[in-house]
């Protein structure tokens, strides 16, 4: 295809072009753009329907998009800018340099220019720095032939059209239709009348997750953003909120994996970077974990005496380890889809502890038979097995309640990554392990 | 609320209740109908304007779906399974017994029950399963006034009405054209001049998770599902894909954490059906790990003699299965999200060999000094530095490689779960921790 593409430019046959463009979804098109040389970008976008141009950039990473919109002619960078959806508009704005934003604003009429700067202001991640101001508003005394035709007016340069806002003079939103409705309804009929006021709506500070978990909880395909005093902002439309739902993803299961989240893609990352992310956990886990060595060093004697004991080390802790790790990360994702919540931290437990129970008995029987099938007698054996139940059902415990304390703590619960719960219990693992072998073995 | 919704039920103040019920979102009350007596769900749902009971329905579980439309009047339930969108009917008939599927699906109309049967013949988890034939369908030879004619007639079974999907007389999709595009448009227009012939489209076989990312790649709000001879079956739509993008990360995190995953919301797991999605890969791992068993006998001499040794085993594998889990985690998403290709395999081994080497020499150096804290000697203390540094090394290449040479094989990358790369690691990590203390301690 991209081939293709290039000899149609370099032929620079225009109505050739044209006709190959147009059969292509313009989200192919901009995949295909960044592949060719930046000069071919900006004649490209400077020929094409400022429609197209728009909704292919949008498609493109604030930083293409700059490089292009830099080398414009100052009239297209303009019409682009303006043919672009607010929120993507923010995105580039808040990605170049301050001094480069400044003077792209430059271009955009001032009463554009005042929305771009009341949206780039709110705080990132939350849901006013993801709404748009391309929506589509009425008024309630308006009838619905009156609606269809400023739909028929505005529309073209709506990120959405499947839904109405009704506002007051005061910029209040007080009702919503959807355009199904208006089409679906007689043409001399108040807005008001058929108008819906009871609407799902989001403040600008709320979190994007807890958007984005509305907006799907209410299977809609925009939210409407709203400040404290119910004025309208703009609209958060689902494809935003997609992708947003696909980040806090990657990002718990990166958390879960003992690793800062990643914040772009894993080939934009440098070695550097990869380092940073991981460094830290693995310098706590380890600072965490230094204290087995105190465990064993304290048990030394006992080591000393049944040098055996320290055979299943690995053994024992690896299967606290992955209990711990299977129920974290179950319990950590519950948390995070609402499934769970603290007041049901007993229930978790229950749960827990006797889904242990049997997982342990399991183990332990398992334990028994490795030991003796490594040779090490019979009361080594009882006392590996032994470990191996309580390991299992003090990891379900540990594993249990640490992720639900600290999400009531406001402590994001994905901290406790597998590495961390197995960091957790290795030394108190170690330590029940021991006091068992004393126990049984009768030794120092 | 609650509370309030029963006092009306219970005064028997139709009016009242209407106006009340009026004020809430469908989801709501669902969630409010659920806590109710069997008997007044039936008599609501009865009660109320059959579009918003069958609105209502859709938000509940197929369980409770069909004790509400058992104990409904035949007509009752008749008209609310017509009203239905056809992926919630096909849902609620798979989950109930063949035969009571029979018996409901007697009460629908031929043409409907056959396309109903057509759905349900798809495989679970595909876009035929999720496909919906509720989509408003044209001729294009219609002119764009008689398109909005036919809107009005059939627009409010439809499931959305932001694309209209324009077939050939066999049925075939040869054209698409958004409801925004057909309002802008001239009402004589006809639609074959202004529909866009260039569909995105999925076979009926496709992969849900595959579905999803095509949808949100081209930021669309439904898709059309066909057949290998582009007849039409349906449409998927977004709301439906962002539940599959939420369940397949659930998944994920939960193999990622090493065990099964559950197929339920976390509470409606019984003990025992936790105890089976875990038990299978905690055994599996105990059998993988309990060969660390014979190598620490095979190294019992050097244990025996240098017993401080073992002070620094838990810490060693702790550190390289961390590293590994780290990796492990972050490619598996970016093989899921499509950030990382097989191809890529030599350009992630050097990403993670070198950010390995500098994280090793890290844990290396601090591994050095915590031994010099535990006094155990310049020399043991070296073993253990060097063996972080190439653990850690190690522990990247195995992460960096399998994920991908998994997924080459189509096998589940996140089959590579952090416990099983922690596992995997511990046994080898053993064998360069042991190698390195009899090369440079020259012992046993």
């Amino acid at each position: 295809m991209l081939q293709e593409l290039k000899s149609l430019l370099n032929a620079n046959d225009r109505d050739a072009l044209e006709e190959y463009i147009a059969r292509i979804q313009p989200y192919d098109l901009a995949e295909m753009f960044m592949q060719l040389d930046l000069k071919d970008q900006v004649r490209l976008f400077a020929d094409l329907p400022i429609s197209l141009s728009a909704e292919i950039m949008e498609y493109m990473e604030p930083d293409a998009q700059y490089r292009i919109l830099n080398r414009s002619s100052a009239d297209a960078a303009s019409s682009l800018l303006n043919e672009m959806s607010s929120d993507s508009v923010v995105d580039l704005l808040l990605a170049i340099h301050p001094h480069q934003a400044e003077k792209m604003m430059g271009s955009l009429p001032p009463d554009y220019r005042e929305k771009i700067s009341t949206l780039m202001n709110f705080a990132p991640d939350s849901a006013g720095s993801l709404a748009t101001v391309d929506y589509i508003s009425a008024r309630n005394a308006w009838t619905v032939d009156q609606t269809l035709q400023h739909v028929r007016k505005v529309g073209r340069e709506a990120e959405i059209v499947s839904y109405i806002y009704v506002l007051d003079t005061y910029g209040k939103l007080i009702g919503i239709i959807s355009l199904k409705d208006l089409i679906l309804a007689q043409p001399e009929t108040l807005l008001e009348a058929i108008m819906k006021e009871d609407i799902v709506t989001v403040p600008a500070e709320m979190d994007q997750q807890e958007v984005a978990s509305i907006l799907s909880k209410y299977d809609l395909y925009a939210i409407p953003v709203i400040t404290q005093d119910h004025r309208m902002i703009g609209i958060v439309t689902v494809d935003d909120l997609i992708d947003v739902i696909h980040e806090e993803a990657t990002e718990d299961i990166q958390k879960l994996g003992g690793s800062q989240p990643l914040e772009e893609p894993y080939f934009k990352n440098s070695i550097w970077s990869l380092f940073r992310k991981r460094i830290g956990w693995l310098l706590i886990l380890f600072v965490a974990e230094a204290y087995t060595g105190n465990v064993l060093r304290h048990y030394e004697e006992t080591l000393n005496e049944v040098v055996a004991l320290s055979f299943f080390i690995p053994l024992l802790i690896g299967t606290g380890g992955n209990s711990g790790t299977q129920i974290v990360t179950t319990l950590v994702r519950a948390l995070g889809m609402g499934e769970v919540k603290f007041k049901d931290i007993f229930k978790v437990i229950r749960k827990e502890i006797f889904t242990g129970f049997f997982l342990g008995l399991c183990m332990g029987t398992v334990a028994f038979f490795r030991a003796q099938f490594l040779g090490v007698g019979f009361d080594i054996g009882t006392v590996v097995a032994i470990t191996a139940i309580f390991i299992v059902i003090w990891s379900s415990l540990v594993a249990a309640v640490l992720p639900l304390v600290l999400n009531q703590f406001k402590v994001d619960p994905a901290v406790v990554s597998g590495p961390f719960i197995t960091t957790l219990v290795d030394g108190t693992g170690l330590v029940i392990y021991f006091s068992m072998a004393r126990m049984i073995l009768h030794v120092g």
